[in-house]
């Protein structure tokens, strides 16, 4: 994509330490007790996790290790900047706290990472969200440990250096971005995912497979001309790393995806998702992720009537990974000529049967993996129409961190067209 | 192997941030910069990587990122409890650092992991030793930041969570094993490499390909009972991630390891090596290695007189790598029935061509392996008779740790028949 005298010849790779398996989650009081002098912990979630009473017996288990630990419920399922600071000012006012405890998705995750950060750093939210919307301020202080504990198969957050956050008064989804931010430790027990029901199951199984396929099909690392070591990022664009956790998790999520929607009893399909989500994780948390994701940010932002099965039903809303997976098929239509051998590749990891159809091979494999999970058929069926392409596209091309990862060069009309092809999937 | 009422579900993983590429060690001071309050670093390294001045290089460009560091140019090539505990009295006399470099092979990384340990603990080296020869000493404080920067493709030292040693009073080859230990950040770059001469790429290729396969047909970790979590220890058997690098590893192998040995300037073969050394090295680190490397320690232990070309020839030796292949076919023979679906995979990984001939499949893509780079016929060749069998088994029986990962029961006459099998190869 750009042409270098001086290519980049160097990636990156991080990852927290992984404890992986049914009953990890009984562990983490001893995990906590091996991080370093913790004597007070603070366990961060949101109000629907707790109520399963996970949380609470996370805490419990540290008590028996010498851990002081308090559980803070109020983590907002789709953080703001105002239900981020509602957290850190908690923190900041009950601290200070040796290590941080985050059970539950994306959402607990984040925002733990944004409590972390300010109770042992300075300032504002504001000034560390990234620019154009923050300072993108880099913290100067180490941060304390945090332990992620995911309880739905899909956001990765547990491997990521980023927490992303909805900016109420501007509208906007965004985010903090510092290797700092990434957790020490993910524990992630497949039983805990054992009662996500269907829609949830399949709207975050997608987003696995968005992940897998974005960082797989990313701009490589080797096109972006050589960074100075103060430029790197942690996402490097795709890279041997990422592809190798991006090719097994797709190769998991084509044997047991199906099954984990159709029969949420099924331990093997739930084994094996939870383990393409952590494989994803490390994937996208060191190659980035591109159009997709940038799509998913307005389609989840301007939604007006749409109600998912499986969610809750007091306020409309897209499932973000329902958000990024349905422009995915006609993103990845559009990305093809850029590597059409990786688009293959991919698609065949999903469906080792499939035959080569050129540009619409991986889009076709995940239009039938979309409609076989429940999904909508589009756009349209959530509740956009062509009026709305303007407004979506504008949301895209905010998304600039995210675009530059993509291995094409994508202009509005680009965008304009995924957008309208998109409307009606089948 | 174990029929368990409450077998092991839960698996680890842990691995050191990475930074791999051409140019990779030319960021270390800016790297080091980033660890914390780095003021003072201590350079360790051995006198021949010394006299290329990589060393002295790197600590320069730590002056640049305001941290002072001091090069240690004594680490010993196949360290000792003598060497180690002489680096271990330098460090002491002039620290306290801040973080510690390592800069050269396993024995470098090695020594640096000690000096680490042995500079934030009390105590002497020998408590700290695994069992039964030494305590098994856990550190009770945390060490300071250590960076591995590797120069050989092989050891994969800079990955783990041990430090091998030799106890000369008692002759034997043991270690040090804690996850405390493991560098907190590998800076893999395969310029580093280029000057390796044949036998020393043909060596270390070899061990790098023992990681790969003995950890892949490792004993895997749900064979185990179920463990309390103080029980854990970061060699779990073969598990879902270890799998992954291994594979990989083996494919990297296969495609590049004739080629860096025939030409060492061949730059893409010398990538791929450094490549196949990481992902080999994380998945050792996680899954642990068996028969072949147990063998190794006696047979590099009791050498007469062998001298291979392009090492030293001041006293006999033989190289790390050499002494684990050089059983490794007749190993793999015998752990065949454990899993034979896995040996066959691992042969046609190394080799895509190869047709499926039973338990002599895996051994015989080995040996073609080992000739085509040079390697001696057999431990005959490199100067043992049928008559050095008992003394040998001997030695392979003393490395329990090792034998507990092996996928069968091993019981002498069993590690005699691996011997005499391997006296002559081809």
């Amino acid at each position: 994509m750009v042409d270098s005298d001086n290519p980049e010849s160097v990636f990156t790779y991080g990852a927290p330490q992984l404890k992986f398996g049914p009953g990890a989650s009984e562990e983490i009081g001893y995990d906590l007790s091996r991080l370093g002098d913790v004597r007070r912990a603070l366990v961060v979630t949101d109000p629907g996790v707790a109520a399963t009473g996970l949380p609470q017996r996370v805490a419990e288990q540290m008590a028996r290790f010498g851990v002081q630990a308090e559980v803070y419920d109020g983590a907002r399922v789709e953080p703001t900047d105002a239900s981020m600071r509602e957290a850190v000012e908690h923190a900041r006012a009950q601290g200070p706290f040796d290590a941080f405890v985050a059970v539950g998705g994306g959402s607990a995750i984040d925002t733990a990472k944004a409590v972390n950060l300010l109770t042992t750093n300075d300032g504002d939210l504001a000034e560390y969200v990234n620019p154009p919307i923050g300072d993108g301020r880099a913290p100067e202080h180490p941060l304390k440990p945090l332990v992620a504990v995911p309880t739905t198969a899909g956001t990765g957050s547990e491997s990521t250096t980023v927490c992303v956050l909805d900016v109420l008064e501007l509208q906007v989804k965004t985010g903090i971005s510092h290797p700092r931010l990434r957790p020490v430790l993910a524990v992630v027990d497949p039983d805990l995912t054992m009662t996500q029901p269907p829609m949830v199951t399949a709207s975050s199984g997608l987003d696995i497979l968005c992940h897998a396929l974005e960082s797989y099909t990313a701009r490589p690392y080797t096109s972006y001309p050589r960074k100075r070591p103060e430029e790197r990022v942690p996402y490097n664009g795709a890279n041997p790393v990422a592809d190798l956790w991006c090719e097994r998790a797709m190769g998991l999520l084509g044997k047991a995806f199906r099954a984990a929607v159709r029969d949420g009893d099924d331990v093997g399909a739930r084994h094996d998702m939870a383990l393409a989500a952590t494989f994803a994780g490390l994937g996208f948390g060191n190659a980035g992720v591109h159009l997709p994701h940038a799509n998913g940010y307005p389609i989840a932002g301007r939604v007006r009537e749409y109600r998912p099965a499986d969610y809750p039903q007091d306020e409309p809303m897209v499932p973000h990974g329902m958000s990024v997976a349905l422009t995915a098929p006609e993103a990845f239509r559009f990305t093809f000529e850029a590597d059409p051998e990786r688009h293959l590749t991919a698609a065949r990891l999903l469906d080792p049967s499939v035959s080569d159809g050129g540009a619409d091979t991986l889009p076709a494999v995940v239009r039938d993996l979309m409609r076989d999970v429940g999904m909508p058929s589009g756009l349209a069926a959530i509740g956009y129409a062509d009026g709305d392409v303007d407004a979506l596209v504008e949301g895209t091309m905010a998304q600039q961190r995210l675009l530059a990862t993509a291995p094409r060069e994508i202009t509005p009309d680009d965008v304009a067209d995924v957008f309208r092809a998109s409307m009606h999937l089948w």
